[in-house]
């Protein structure tokens, strides 16, 4: 099945938190491994404004296992600060997600990177995404954040 | 069945490991969540040393989950400093558990704790413990750690 | 300095969030350590529902170090369920605070506990807790969360 | 100063470990997130086999912050699996360092990635390395592991 690159302004989601106390390191900043959980939180997030709860995808024996994960780390974040996490479905295979994010605190950029997924079953088999997982997958937010 | 208290110096095991640098927060120091995790390190260690795997252990189905957790902060410990935990089954009962914790860094007490854990299946349901399971519990060491 | 237990009423915030898909372990449950992370971020939220930063606070140099941590674990909590942590100021004394904690989710109870913070300076050593201190965790909230 | 290649033989250091129950998700698996806590276990034992104390050099004021991390993930670990991390120095220039790492459990490749890694003051500010700090990284190990 054809590549698809999705329209960044239908693609994107915006999910905002603060940073955890547990998650800074003895550099007083965000230890970088938590970026990686950041990101999945904002494309969990990314999946509910479109109508799916992943915890019912799993639940159906279908799973996106992270093939490759990149990220850059711009400038530090710390303690208790309000970071918005910006995804958007950046490219669709027949069995493969793509996923971009721009990480950001106000104005400046904090991080950014992106995580490739590969549509896999519940013996974490490769398998074809279906039809109306792909569709689904290309709507805009139908409901917005809380 | 009746509850008991097994000899600590039978029912003890040592595990030592350092402290990694994504375990500190921006105090310096470990984390107080971590404890928790080296705790566990420590149990499934005490196990192994019996010749019990617990990776096998919940494959057949029976979990030990934890349903009561205390640790005491005695001293704070540091990136890479090398710590030991002394792991003791402190009381068992019918589908009952409790391991005692001493964590230090060579003469120092950093801190100490016990975790209650019951006896579940699959579907989180209390579950008696099998006879077997019971008798090799109050067995020594059969091997020493790396 | 004599010990004050808070009226429960004014004393206590109720913050939510969302379980992250790696708060999880394999049981397919929240991992028992990360219940003192919810706390936490609990106890955070406390303070800024009183006007308090905890990052500005300890940039003053002045520290709460948990001393002990105790949790019972009700029922388990599972991937992207909503949560709430009920936190209670439950008692203060000259140089330490107890905090209670007890995690929802909607009617059902998860997890309840307490932390004993000590108030520590820099270099971790105990701490007289300044008047403005103790009067500012006495009022109620004065901000409601997002 | 000229960007250098250091020959791998000499600048690889094997760390092994076992991977805890916390660091599963609710696939059963390692969460993708923890592999960079590992390579940065493995880059700190480098160091240390080196006869450097990332703890002590930090305490000098200079650190090595990431600021590019890439993981591939070929096949998943499990709980209590024990693994090896091989990090390798792959690249020193005047004020940056690339390591590259490879984790096996036996002989199957279960990641491998690379983090950059920039050398800054305690503020964050990029720093060029010291001549001295240069040559040490540039030595085989004087130690082998535990």
């Amino acid at each position: 099945m054809a590549r698809i690159v999705p329209d960044p302004a239908v693609a994107t989601t915006l999910h905002s938190f603060r940073v955890r106390f547990c998650e800074t390191d003895l550099m007083g900043i965000v230890h970088h491994s938590n970026y990686l959980q950041y990101f999945e939180a904002g494309r969990v997030e990314w999946l509910r404004r479109r109508g799916i709860l992943y915890a019912e995808w799993t639940s159906n024996g279908i799973h996106t296992a992270v093939v490759e994960a990149v990220t850059k780390y711009h400038s530090p974040a710390k303690f208790d600060e309000e970071l918005t996490c910006a995804t958007t479905l950046a490219e669709m295979g027949g069995a493969s997600l793509v996923y971009s994010y721009r990480l950001s605190k106000g104005e400046t950029l904090v991080a950014s990177g992106h995580t490739r997924l590969a549509c896999v079953d519940t013996w974490q088999k490769l398998t074809k995404m279906p039809r109306e997982m792909r569709d689904v997958l290309l709507v805009a937010e139908r409901t917005t954040g809380p």
